[in-house]
């Protein structure tokens, strides 16, 4: 977006023109604006904003600025804002706000809002209870279409969450559902319970946000009711939270993948501190296994003596394969996330690495061959050595990076950790086994 | 999903009976039914599904189980299927399928739908306009509530895609938008101008996905409308489409970072060539790239000679090396994809990444100083060299794996292509050089 109106208009304190600008601009790019703002403007320019739009803007900003507003404000604004803040937003903003604004907000809630507040804190980070909503519309199966309708104009929520609705007993427990569109096709006096379909896909409290995330995918759902223990309806989980869910899960993926400790935040929003804590774990693990690597050189040590060329190309072969490994691993990882491989496609996974590593091994090893022997002019034996060396590695990293993954799911393990570092670091081990067991043969050392 | 019961009626040969259950199925769950059945039982119990389910199923089998289908069915029932498709489904088919099959979906055609599937083939890969679909309700602003909602039920269409009803002028040029919801809370005689939002976000048909998609993530939509160079409504993008581009991206950029171009199909339905193809490119450019390590090696004969121990700690260093850098790339790349970091950020992000490797860096380089000179009981001057080049290696390589995708994207290259591998090989070179460096100094060779 481009702010430079608004930035003119901040600078020369045009504010009613300001606040005209802003009545007419979507609240994700007044949000954007915010970012761009000096920090002791925030609050004078939000208070331009009206009361819903406010909430709306409130609820797009970071976690840092909501907090300045919060501090900011005096209590009766604070109110105010809260109240006009959606539940899960409601929600969202008491996980992170200081103790003493917390109590603030708890202090004016009704006895009934804050049990329920309680209830949805407790739910664990990351289970369909935390990312769910109670606007909902409720309808009973006794209804009637023009009774529905006139319900949900009673409820008047305006968000996406009225398109499906909720058919409940008089217990909540979850009967049916019914889409807006098919209450707006229908004939005013037909029955819910005519109308209403009664294979619903649910999802339970404490469920995984992956597993709800996986179910979205699989039924195109743009929402899906969240029930308790027994059934009873207690909130719903709309598609946009889902949209996040996927993109969090992704980018924990990649970082997983990269040997870093998933946190919440993003990269520049962490301190130095917690990016230290989160990287040095697997750095340190992965460091004292490459330590085999070391003990296998230093058993060759006469022969390294005896052909010192052979440590040219240690780290081009140990490069090789670990990027080699790195590919089949990165493919099958991601192939396990998204549901495409399981552990009974594991044959089948060996026999595609198998032929994918004799044509690029081939091709690699022709290429490195002609290369030593015929531009850097090493020996034959030499040149042999490195280049079968070459081709068995990358056979071996082609096959590990495919299989281990797959061993690693099958023991309840996150497939991930069987990324690029492990991989390498197992990889390169190997290399070295055959480079010099090729070695003591073609050189007889 | 469970399918035994189905299993057994299959194997039973109990028609009615699979009939009567698959009547009660999600349509999603029939689909991952039809994926573990043998081919030839395909036909005989997709002819079991009604009319309408038959297609609602068709839509979510993989394109080989269409292509079966298609080829087996007989050219009434054919175009029968295909009329019942969504229209966006339609062109997906259409886009698979042998030449013959389109022609005979083509000659049964309409001239003015023949026209229109011959404008959506023609939409690039991966623009706005082959995401869209054509079913959608367009209002005009002279009507009033009452009108809008006959003119929804009038259309009927059983999709999402009614949410939203898209206001036009009478040469099609998008005017506004107006929410279901906003209709089923309004009077009947309100007029649809007074409704409507004027301020409609869009995207053009030639738009990137990747872009169009950034745009529902910051506006929570469920839907967008795609115009033409003229304004003109041509189509609306719906969520569920957006979710796939998401998940598809991701899956490239996680291919990409491992050195794999981009490939269209699943990794057990891509063909061994196709996969060997797309890795052997990045192999090879970093297997020559690597060859420096090698000329590097050479250039200091003498001293690997002299003390062979420093052979031992190389490929340490370098996997040590390559891993610190691979995190602060992954870190930075995810980042830059999810519009967290820009160029203008590049100074944050290097003194993080200072401070992230004197932390990390000082770690490693103790314990790694404690281990080489008192357990393996290696001299002072070569645990020191090794532990100096280790500290140096992590500092340059957390700051070159940070620095480097945000060049490449400043120049307009995929910040991917600076993950692990090509940060790895470049971290390789500048340890060795580092190693020798210290080596010299501190050995006297």
């Amino acid at each position: 977006m481009d702010f430079t109106l608004l930035e003119a208009l901040v600078k020369e304190k045009k504010f009613s023109e300001l606040q005209k600008e802003l009545h007419t601009m979507q609240v994700a790019d007044i949000a954007e604006f915010f970012d761009i703002l000096e920090s002791k403007m925030i609050l004078l320019i939000f208070r331009l904003l009206s009361k819903e739009k406010a909430a709306e803007v409130f609820s797009y900003l970071s976690i840092d600025q909501q907090q300045h507003i919060c501090v900011s404000v005096n209590d009766q604004e604070l109110i105010k804002l809260v109240d006009e803040l959606d539940f899960d937003d409601k929600i969202d903003l008491l996980e992170e706000m200081p103790a003493n604004i917390v109590k603030k907000i708890l202090a004016n809630a009704t006895e009934v809002e804050r049990k329920l507040i309680n209830q949805f804190l407790n739910y664990p980070d990351r289970s369909s209870g935390s990312l769910m909503t109670i606007e909902f519309v409720d309808l009973k199966k006794e209804m009637n279409v023009r009774e529905a309708l006139e319900r949900i104009r009673l409820l008047g929520f305006n968000k996406e969450t009225i398109y499906t609705c909720y058919v409940i007993t008089s217990t909540r427990v979850l009967e049916g559902i019914i889409e807006l569109k098919d209450l707006v096709l229908a004939k005013p006096e037909q029955k819910i319970e005519d109308l209403m379909q009664r294979d619903v896909i649910f999802v339970g409290t404490h469920d995984d946000q992956e597993g709800v995330a996986d179910i979205f995918k699989k039924y195109d759902l743009l929402s899906v009711p969240v029930v308790d223990q027994e059934k009873r309806l207690v909130g719903i989980i709309t598609i946009d939270d889902i949209v996040d869910v996927i993109e969090q899960e992704a980018t924990e993926d990649f970082h997983r993948m990269a040997a870093i400790e998933p946190f919440d935040d993003t990269y520049l929003n962490t301190s130095v501190f917690v990016l230290a804590k989160k990287r040095i774990g697997w750095l340190l693990v992965l460091m004292i296994s490459a330590t085999l690597t070391g003990m296998i050189l230093s058993r060759y040590e006469l022969a390294l003596e005896a052909v010192v060329a052979l440590t040219f190309f240690i780290p081009m072969l140990m490069d090789t394969g670990g990027n080699a490994g790195s590919q089949a691993s990165t493919l099958v990882i991601r192939s396990l996330t998204l549901g495409e491989v399981t552990f009974k496609d594991l044959f089948r996974v060996i026999t595609k690495e198998l032929g994918v590593s004799i044509i690029v091994g081939l091709a690699l090893a022709a290429i490195n061959f002609l290369r030593i022997r015929f531009i850097q002019g090493y020996s034959l034996q030499i040149s042999l050595t490195v280049t079968i060396t070459l081709f068995f590695t990358v056979l071996l990293a082609k096959i590990a990076g495919g299989v281990l993954p797959i061993l690693a799911d099958k023991l309840k393990l996150d497939p991930a950790i069987m990324a690029s570092p492990l991989i390498t670091t197992i990889v390169d081990t190997f290399a070295l086994l055959i480079y010099f067991g090729v070695a003591s043969i073609l050189l007889g050392i």
